[in-house]
């Protein structure tokens, strides 16, 4: 079945009837991994403030905040501007902000009537952020990015800067500092969960440390924000974060897998797609899913070469198809090595597969929406917003 | 400045006032690339059918085609809907069809009243093909896809089932057997103008051969088709041959600079980037253009491994700065390693620069649209047709 983007979604299909390429979502398994995660926040007192840059969807976000409908994280303006939108109160933005995006953050907020929740780590930006707010009247809720080892965005919790940036914000009008926040990206750098505790650590320890500069010197810290998926599931203790951020958990995928973050059987994406050729001469199937509908991402292959750009399974049962998998990809062509010759009877052209993707995130991120699998039945397509 | 997808591009700006990161096209290099292909083929006597999956763009393809708009070829059917919409006749979709897009096709074909010409290699698929035909009446134009040495799509030139497939699509009604088609995908795994010469010959002679094994039996052969970048701009001769199907030398890439089939001064594609983050203790710039935004495509970096995701350039004159890459990317973060201290003072926070990019056609597919300039004015948005 072809389904047209600009189309609502009005039939009730099985999957063996969609076109290919499709991403396809299953609910059991969304729901299972949020309910896990929302479940361990609760037992450490904790908010989870789902990323939801993995997702990029409304309806995903609503599972994973449990209706709540409440205190999200994005990686884009454009996700910001959308989740408020679409409901959502206290969206943090958690990349650094530069005054080239102030017009836009104000055009969101003066369409949403809420603050977006903005980051930085840098004196000019804050300088430049209260010029503006002085001159246009523009507010702005920030927290100051600090780096717990990973050395991507922020500033040691130990830098001077850290109290030079909240001095600057805290007296301007129109600005409130709402905290501190770090992200341990390097979690996912190791597939050993005694490092992920330690980094967990590190992560905590930073970011807290931070939050004290500030209280002795008088200046309230609302928000102690860290927060990885590993380091949430493994972390040892949570004290004085006020919230953890988590964002591949919800779909979980082969690299989270490697990193023995999760079971085969929790990972809740795949793509559908169709053997489109047999090539006897090289002993391979094709299908159409290829870079653009898997992601040239390779982010597994550390601790698990055999992953290439995917494991092959049924379509219906999303069991494994022997070892195959997505050895070489081109635009829109999949390459799937067979070990003999009776997988030409098994998958004929035209026969259908799934692909359990290598990583979550950039998979979905080629796809404008999700298929909606409950029980093996297409209940529903979910959009995506994609770009910037 | 915010360019909103859902509205017109109603204002004349730099490019120093637009938001990152976005997707900029070059009108001139764009221009000067189309010219110099459509003038080699004309020169050898041969119809150049661009292939629009680089640039999923009706406005390049107009440029591609030089106005003609006809023959083109594209690679998913979304594609073939987009440019025939869009009043382009003589679409080829270059993708092993199977069964489960006929009802794709057919709706494709009576929205636009003109047929689009499949590939297939497989007889199951043919007479599939012919009792839908006689079910439904919907006509089928179709190519038989040759393997030429890549090992991906097609059968061999002689290869029975070539003559096989043939008989059975000939003499059903509505369907028209209009040729053979190859791909030499492997002239992109080599930097060896040499070796690209011979994969060129093997490209030509592999699909005329399978025109004689039609022509020979007394079934009409009207297109052969074959076609690269590489091997359009090398091969000897073409003889035999009807047209040549190119793709990404309408924009270049690093990946085509580092097999020295273009010069850094060809490429028209680039991302405008900001500058979000110094981060003193690794010694490295942050930009906010990262793994979605440039793609994690390293196809460049085989013969250069310099690139990483892209060089570094001023985002005015588009000069390479030292020689300063992308070494790592997360979803929304390039990091950009630094040799000396220099550059936090040369690229302050805030400040733009322009990513040349690894591979064009992965990094454009993350991005609605191009922003076009045209001697560093903001000329036009064009927008692009992604997805499935």
């Amino acid at each position: 079945m072809h389904c047209d983007p600009q189309k609502a979604w009005n039939d009730i299909i099985m999957i063996a009837s969609l076109e290919t390429p499709k991403l396809i979502l299953d609910l059991d398994r969304l729901e299972q991994n949020a309910s896990r995660f929302r479940q361990r926040a609760q037992q450490q007192g904790i908010l989870l403030r789902p990323h939801l840059k993995t997702s990029k969807s409304a309806e995903v976000a609503r599972v994973a905040t449990g209706g709540r409908m409440s205190s999200v994280t994005v990686s884009t303006l454009k996700e910001a501007e959308y989740f408020a939108k679409e409901g959502f109160s206290d969206v943090l933005y958690a990349v650094g902000i530069t005054p080239n995006k102030f017009d836009y953050v104000r055009q969101i907020q003066d369409d949403v009537k809420q603050n977006i929740l903005l980051i930085l780590d840098c004196l000019s930006v804050a300088e430049t952020a209260v010029e503006y707010s002085k001159r246009t009247g523009c507010a702005f809720d920030f927290l100051i990015e600090i780096d717990c080892g990973e050395h991507r965005g922020g500033i040691a919790s130990d830098d001077p800067k850290v109290l030079e940036i909240a001095r600057i914000l805290v007296d301007a009008p129109n600005i409130q500092l709402r905290g501190v926040m770090t992200h341990a990206g390097h979690s996912y750098g190791t597939d050993k969960i005694d490092r992920i505790i330690e980094i967990a650590e590190d992560e905590r320890t930073s970011v807290v440390g931070a939050s004290q500069v500030l209280r002795e010197v008088g200046i309230p810290c609302e928000i102690v924000s860290a927060g990885s998926t590993p380091t949430f599931l493994h972390g040892q203790s949570f004290e004085g974060l006020t919230e953890m951020r988590c964002g591949v958990y919800v779909f979980f995928d082969l690299a989270q897998y490697s990193r023995g973050i999760c079971r085969i059987e929790d990972i809740a994406i795949s793509v559908l797609a169709t053997v489109v050729g047999h090539n006897r001469r090289a002993g391979v199937l094709t299908i159409d899913a290829g870079a653009f509908a898997l992601s040239k991402d390779q982010s597994a292959n550390t601790y698990r070469p055999d992953v290439g750009y995917g494991y092959i399974c049924d379509a219906a049962t999303m069991e494994r198809l022997g070892g195959l998998n997505v050895s070489t990809v081109h635009q829109e062509h999949g390459t799937v090595p067979i070990s003999d010759e009776s997988w030409f009877e098994r998958l004929p052209v035209g026969s259908m597969v799934r692909v359990l993707p290598n990583h979550a995130c950039p998979t979905s991120s080629a796809h404008d929406h999700y298929i909606i699998l409950n029980n093996q039945r297409v209940t529903a397509r979910w959009p995506r917003v994609n770009g910037w």
